[in-house]
């Protein structure tokens, strides 16, 4: 594999670059990820294609690709990660639609509107069963933890997200420490394993780790203040989807911090009651835009952006630097 | 950890006397069991500590134990393997609660019941990822593959399952399939990590493996069976309860083999339309009676248990092999 770095210029770099840059990684992703999928179930395998096939923009394993790339790492072992963190995360979407009842996902039907719950179930389970059997195949100690711990943390960020379900004595910091768990750990885990295949330092690979949650942090805070912002066509899901779910973000903790005190009783209202209807969201809306919530809350995300960015500022510059800083900013930007 | 196995003969053991022998390390599996269970979700911990005080027989542990034992481990890894495996099946049975709509489990609420299917659904993720993360702490390579591969199974033999689900066109052989992936698989490498941790050589290694295979296939098929025998209280689950869920299973399948044409249809409409009343379960019972089914799924059972046996005769007799033989019938006769 052989691309030819120097047609790019080491400095800003547009987001379409980055990925006509990585095309030839994200290929071989592409293709290990279909390789993998036998099953003596010809049902799972239909359901893991149709998933694949919807046409997720596979951020998390070009971040494993370029973080590997960024430490000079040049084995194949980083496509073998790239295949896993991908089935982790596909796992996740496939649990996560069933517990948020969701019908679509990425603009199509959720494999749950399509397939059903238990199917949806059985084939997140699958996959991330698959997705063990290759980590043992890599046979490093230090990987094996790092996703076993991460997948861990993953399953605890969703427990503690549905017990707080609904609920408006939500702190900013819980909330922070959900989005750690549930987000956070998977990209920064996506990030560390570039630095651990590599075999660099611990420096480096502190470096990657931090970057990564931070990343992972302001991705989400990004994207649950898009629930608020966005249009469906843009996100391929509703606008206030999270409301309906009785998922409380930062735009609604700071709207509920600020706001006068009949107003935070009618969010409580329409919140502990579920009152999912348009008019609610737009008053909802409404109020987020006069107390400022949805600028907060895309500061936030920048900070946390900008923390990650200072946090590989130790790696000297060059083309795989700048492409993982575009695909830094392009989390948090409105476009992903 | 020294138990006084003189007072106990090397020859036919009463199951009873089982549990009394190994008592101390049940003792010791609940300890680690319960050790285990901290997450920064309260609500994760109550969950698992409701289902793992649900009063489980804890067989599968056991079999590690003695199986471990029968290979002259006398190291304490047999414990953490012990407390993986149940991690395992407990995470098995919250999914398959949430599969099959159950309310009870082991005779007291199921915890879909208690919490719903989304806590569900998340403890047993919880669970599972908990078992892989003491899974690659112990850094044995055989032991990481054979327990990512079993999980593998284990959800794709749930999807087998689902896919044929009231489809009475399923083969004996494709039933034995399924239920050689969804539990023969998992018993299987209960037994063969007691060999493995032992490092005892292949033959061992694979006669332990055999042993749990052909008695897991022996397990499933008498519970598929008592399925249509046992009453409520001695299950800890309704009677026909896998009729009312579409799972075809063997004394199904005998059924529809030799009984005649009308009642055949009879059979395949009660199925097809989910009719799970009194009366066509009893009219199903009534002729299972009849034709013989029982008594053809019961003897089946007891042909895999008997080959179970044969795997495990190249070991030399001694109280851990009388256990482990108790044990084997124990989980093919009706009290267990």
């Amino acid at each position: 594999m052989k691309i030819d770095y120097e047609k790019y210029p080491v400095a800003a770099i547009p987001i379409n670059d980055v990925w006509e840059i990585y095309r030839p990684y994200l290929k071989l992703i592409e293709e290990d990820i279909r390789r993998n999928l036998d099953s003596i179930s010809p049902l799972t395998k239909e359901i893991a294609f149709y998933i694949f096939d919807s046409g997720g923009k596979r951020i998390r394993p070009l971040l494993t690709i370029i973080s590997s790339k960024l430490c000079g790492y040049s084995g194949e072992d980083d496509i073998t990660l790239a295949t896993i963190v991908e089935y982790i995360h596909t796992a996740t979407l496939l649990h996560d639609d069933v517990i948020d009842n969701s019908e679509i996902r990425r603009g199509r039907d959720a494999a749950r509107t399509l397939w059903g719950n238990q199917a949806s179930i059985l084939v997140g389970d699958f996959l991330y069963t698959k997705a063990m059997c290759k980590v043992v195949d890599i046979q490093n100690q230090d990987i094996n933890r790092l996703i076993s711990d991460t997948c861990r943390k993953l399953s605890e960020g969703e427990i503690i997200q549905l017990s707080y379900s609904g609920d408006t004595d939500l702190t900013e910091e819980e909330y922070l420490r959900i989005i750690e768990y549930k987000t956070g750990a998977l990209i920064s885990m996506t990030c560390a394993l570039g630095g651990i295949i590599a075999d660099l330092s611990s420096r480096e690979k502190d470096a990657l780790t931090e970057f990564g949650l931070n990343l992972g942090i302001a991705f989400q805070v990004a994207d649950d203040t898009l629930d608020y912002v966005a249009n469906k066509d843009k996100l391929g899901k509703s606008l206030g989807s999270d409301l309906q779910n009785g998922k409380i973000t930062l735009p609604i903790l700071h709207l509920l911090k600020y706001c006068v005190d009949n107003e935070r009783q009618n969010i409580k209202d329409i919140i502990k009651n579920s009152y999912d209807s348009k008019e609610n969201l737009f008053y909802i809306l409404e109020l987020m835009n006069r107390y400022g919530s949805i600028e907060y809350s895309l500061d936030l995300a920048r900070s946390f952006s900008e923390r990650a960015k200072e946090n590989i500022a130790i790696f000297d510059n060059s083309l795989h630097k700048s492409s993982i800083l575009a695909l830094a900013d392009y989390m948090v930007s409105r476009d992903h």
